[in-house]
């Protein structure tokens, strides 16, 4: 059960013009299960995305990039994302490579394109075949269903050890001009036994020059999903794009105009909270935490220290546990690899101040931490004394259930 | 229950000579336990150590960093080594160094030293002022009970949630001359709610000149106690030291001479068995990983990659379920941060050819990697084809009692 995420509704997820949607359930791993998806675009939609940096980036990352690439250079625009569930097509080699083309081929072929012109994407267990042979007798399905009104369903398909879909839809004015935004997410483990992969998937009616969007998948994707961490395995899968389908009436040319700046906090406000339903849904979590990073010298070292802590299976189960065991943040404040002066460092714990000038503030209550700590949202705050920079990252809790889960057999 | 580790026996652990070994119960965090000791040493002696790199140091760290440099200094020698389990005097500011300076000053006038030639140690919870009072009172216990055979009191009294003691003996021949070294450890979670740290301690009776038991230790501990780890968390007081007590008849002056080649190799054998001890008995393991790394262009880069593999939380998961599911390996060594081409590398479990050239091994098969997974004692061995550069970690499973050690309240 997820930590304060109400299930979305369907039917405040809006349509984006431009995109329509269908699945299928085509029994890759599992029978009766949506397992396959398909996101067709408008052809005047430009498409970014940020990918996995784990070196074992599986064969529909490495096609997806390079189907990118080529659609830059041909300027044929891409026709479609094609998204399979139960299975990652990871550390499958070349055999991996050549199944994840045949599916885009397939596709293609459906949709009268070419086979670079589709985007694949797979989630599931890694060092397995792809049953790409499955994925393709499910595309007429999915095909025959393309609808506008479909966001529902797609977070549903694209679910792996998900316990519920993570959707949202925003419409905001920019200049004058509506702006209607849909996206879905899903994450769980970086990697579950059977299932792999951080994915998200945004859609707006805006138009964007792709140089621009290219800079704005980027800077969103670093203020959400890139600021998430559940158990720190980078999964060989993790993609996030953006779609801009050129369908509404507001354009976007230039990165420094105004109408960007809004566009950008409004993608990164739908993004993040898209980011955040992943962690509130993290294997066996209870309770999100978000850690923020303040008063340090870079962004860099705030990033470093937040992360040291959201990693630590000690921080984790003391959050678990609902144990003021706080030693054990600064503990991981300590090993982040920043060379710090702890003397001047300051610990809160939502309203509480925990550590101050690098020990433990003689105004400092066990029950006041006892308190914080039995909330199911905790915010832990550092401050470094030696800047101005900040970050923050989000994360959850380490349960039994997260052994359970990630310790059950596969099949 | 530690992994294949038997309990010690108390008989076959030997006195050094020059170094005599006291202890008290002493009452820090619970009655009746013991949680003193005192290691005395010879005036002969030389000392080192290395230390934890956490900048949240603890405050006995930073006091045993300074005594060391002053005994260099001054040509006084350490006197004795002081360690307390219940409390770690870490994230205690000022306060923390002034308890800690109090209770070497009370053992130094005991012994009839300097309070610089005391080395202090502690272990226990986080950012709680030092129960300096106890520590102290306890003392006269410890000295009145100093006898060389004690070994066996002193890996018992160094214990935390460590459900064994850990020590060994060995006596070896260099060059005609009889060397006799003993060793103990403790360890468990990096930081366990009320318990915190690594601690070694390995004595012999040769005769080391200072600047080359610098050098030994620290080669020693990368062999040893820093190819190990439980939950990837660093603690505040890690400490491991080197004593030469200088008693017996081999005298070692250069580390160019045989006498330390061999020596290095006996006290690393030594301290790999307790570092080893360690992870047996880490919090909740079922199962004992050996992870190593071959091929690769620096050892650096191998000691990277088998790091991410043991810290993963789902691989680890996947051990305590006996459960194959080796695609996470792979991720885990691709999100190790080394840009490698993955098309060459090669994975092993045990005898079992698991991943070929980046992907599934055609000759692999399920129930050859369950066979193996099924084992108390598991190597990875993970094949770079790119260099001559080795590196071996070793670690444990992350199981249901992990985080039920850790996630009791410390009370």
């Amino acid at each position: 059960m997820a930590v304060n995420s109400p299930l979305p509704l369907a039917s405040a997820l809006k349509p984006v013009a431009g995109v329509e949607i269908g699945f299928a359930e085509a029994g890759i791993k599992k029978p009766n299960r949506k397992d396959v998806l398909v996101l067709k675009v408008a052809p005047t939609a430009t498409v970014a995305g940020v990918f996995t940096l784990n070196r074992f980036c599986a064969a529909p990352v490495q096609i997806a990039k390079a189907h990118l690439a080529a659609a830059r250079e041909s300027g044929k625009p891409i026709a479609a994302l094609l998204i399979n569930t139960g299975n990652a097509n990871a550390g499958t080699g070349e055999l991996g490579l050549s199944l994840a083309n045949q599916t885009c081929a397939a596709l293609a072929a459906q949709l009268g394109c070419e086979a670079s012109q589709i985007l694949p994407f797979s989630t599931g267990v890694i060092l397995e075949p792809l049953p790409s042979a499955k994925v393709i007798a499910g595309l007429p399905q999915a095909v025959a269903g393309l609808k506008a009104d479909n966001w529902y369903n797609a977070a549903e398909a694209i679910m792996t050890t998900d316990t519920q879909p993570k959707a949202g839809s925003r419409t905001v004015t920019i200049g004058g001009h509506t702006v209607t935004m849909s996206g879905i997410s899903k994450g769980a483990g970086m990697i579950k036994p059977n299932m792999a992969t951080m994915l998200g998937y945004l859609a707006f009616d805006a138009k964007v020059a792709q140089p621009v969007l290219d800079v704005l998948v980027k800077q969103v994707a670093d203020k959400s999903f890139n600021c998430i961490t559940i158990d720190g395995d980078t999964s060989t899968n993790d993609s996030f794009m953006l779609i801009a389908t050129g369908a509404g009436t507001l354009e976007v040319n230039s990165v420094d105009s105004p109408e960007y700046a809004e566009l950008a906090a409004a993608v990164t406000e739908l993004s993040l909270f898209l980011a955040q339903a992943i962690v509130r849904d993290g294997e066996g979590a209870t309770k999100f935490i978000t850690i923020t990073v303040e008063e340090g010298e870079s962004v860099e070292e705030c990033r470093k220290i937040a992360y040291s802590i959201g990693h630590s299976p000690l921080v984790k189960t003391a959050f678990f546990a609902s144990d003021p065991n706080l030693g054990r943040i600064l503990c991981a404040i300590g090993y982040a690899g920043v060379d710090l002066d702890v003397s001047k460092l300051n610990l809160y714990l939502d309203d509480v101040w925990v550590a101050k000038n690098g020990g433990r503030n003689p105004d400092y209550k066990e029950e006041d931490g006892q308190r914080v700590m039995q909330q199911s949202e905790i915010t832990v705050r550092v401050k470094l004394a030696r800047g101005a920079a900040a970050a923050t990252v989000y994360t959850c809790d380490l349960s039994h259930d997260y052994v359970s889960i990630n310790a059950d057999y596969r099949s």
